[in-house]
């Protein structure tokens, strides 16, 4: 193991999502084709609300073992991004507008009773690996980020071309979303190049970030384990009207 | 929630068994019909590893939080039933005469490298639960060994009959479990008809048993998703030759 420099770390790190972030899941080729019922778009945003829902959690807790004031404050205006600053304000009620323009109940979804077992597993192993790991693995977990602006992009483009259940209104939450991944994702690229300062501590950065790719790419794999033809939901789990 | 009698209890999570334990999962079907390729079998066996190897933890974890002696004592024996007296000896080391047998590396499987991210998400979700919620819940989740002699009589027939990798050697692992899974769960059984003493305490065994089953569920919803034709494997896990 050699010490990398700055640039070959970042390299290394693009590589990665290159070739494991969920971009590539075939669910979103699918989702982002145009190829979706409605009620596997359903299953999709119902699914990943409990991901929204438990960002701030996970953001609250790598702050609270952060001794770091300037990184502390650097890292709130996560929360800030997904709480807002009052009712209705703020990513997850973004999240939530989504699934309401979907006809989900929000009563149901924020209750995550009808989530795939497979979601709720991969979400909580992300929380427990940000508490859990090193700082800087926490920090690195986050660089998904550095890839969001690019999907979200699709994603924004494919499914208002496509899905006559989607407006840009219900897709507010992916409005907002490229500019604050662009900055936290510089932020969190520069906080690893300075902090990795031994051959291991960078490779825990690009283990942390295969980690997490690992959590989004198992979740679509769960969704279109169970969703996509012929589909074979878990017991328990949400089942589409349509 | 009024209150249920021992009968209706035991009644109440035998009726989770026969809707929820993964007996009923497709994969199954496949599996002990005959109807997988070499390779799919060696993916299962190898993803199942993990789960065979955190067994004693999560029973250790058990123990560690039990302040009842006799509880203890009892639950010790299934330490000795995973890890054995001696080198060799125990259920794990007969889980790799299984991988041996199946032609996989020894060190590849205990390496863990070729799991899915999904099995590792399952079984992580499994032993933290049984560290962090009552005790009375942890020891409901093990209450799925009720469902398993029936489960590993199909498999024992199934397989031996349908591959030709497959020996009554390899399946070792198989033959001594059902008289321990008979002891465990006559044991676990009783102990939840004794200590669940109010309605909320039954809900909480019933809701305990239901998430182990979708633990066991979940398992092979990623193993399906990944190897079964189409198949789609999450990047770093686990390619068959054949």
């Amino acid at each position: 193991m050699k010490m990398l420099s700055s640039g070959e770390l970042e390299a290394a790190l693009r590589d990665i999502g290159a070739r494991r972030y969920h971009r590539l899941h075939p669910f979103h080729g699918m989702l982002h084709g145009g190829k979706c019922t409605k009620g596997q778009v359903q299953a999709w945003a119902l699914n990943r609300y409990y991901y929204q829902a438990m960002i701030p959690i996970k953001d609250a807790s790598l702050i609270a073992r952060c001794e770091d004031s300037a990184v502390r404050r650097e890292w709130r205006s996560r929360l800030v991004d997904h709480d807002g600053e009052h009712d209705g304000d703020g990513g997850i009620a973004r999240w939530l507008k989504l699934t309401d323009g979907l006809g989900l109940d929000r009563d149901y979804v924020t209750s995550t009773r009808g989530l795939l077992p497979g979601t709720r597993f991969a979400v909580e192993a992300y929380v427990r690996f940000v508490r859990e790991k090193t700082l800087l693995e926490a920090i690195a977990s986050s660089l998904t980020e550095l890839f969001s602006p690019v999907i979200i992009g699709e994603r924004m483009a494919g499914m208002l071309a496509n899905y006559d259940f989607i407006s840009r209104e219900t897709m507010s939450y992916f409005d907002k979303r490229p500019p604050q991944a662009q900055r936290d994702s510089d932020f969190a690229l520069d906080y690893v190049k300075q902090h990795a300062k031994t051959p291991e501590q960078q490779q825990q950065v690009l283990a942390a970030l295969e980690f997490k790719c690992s959590v989004l790419w198992s979740m679509l794999d769960a969704l279109a384990y169970a969703y996509v033809s012929p589909g074979h939901i878990t017991p328990g789990a949400f089942v589409p009207a349509e």
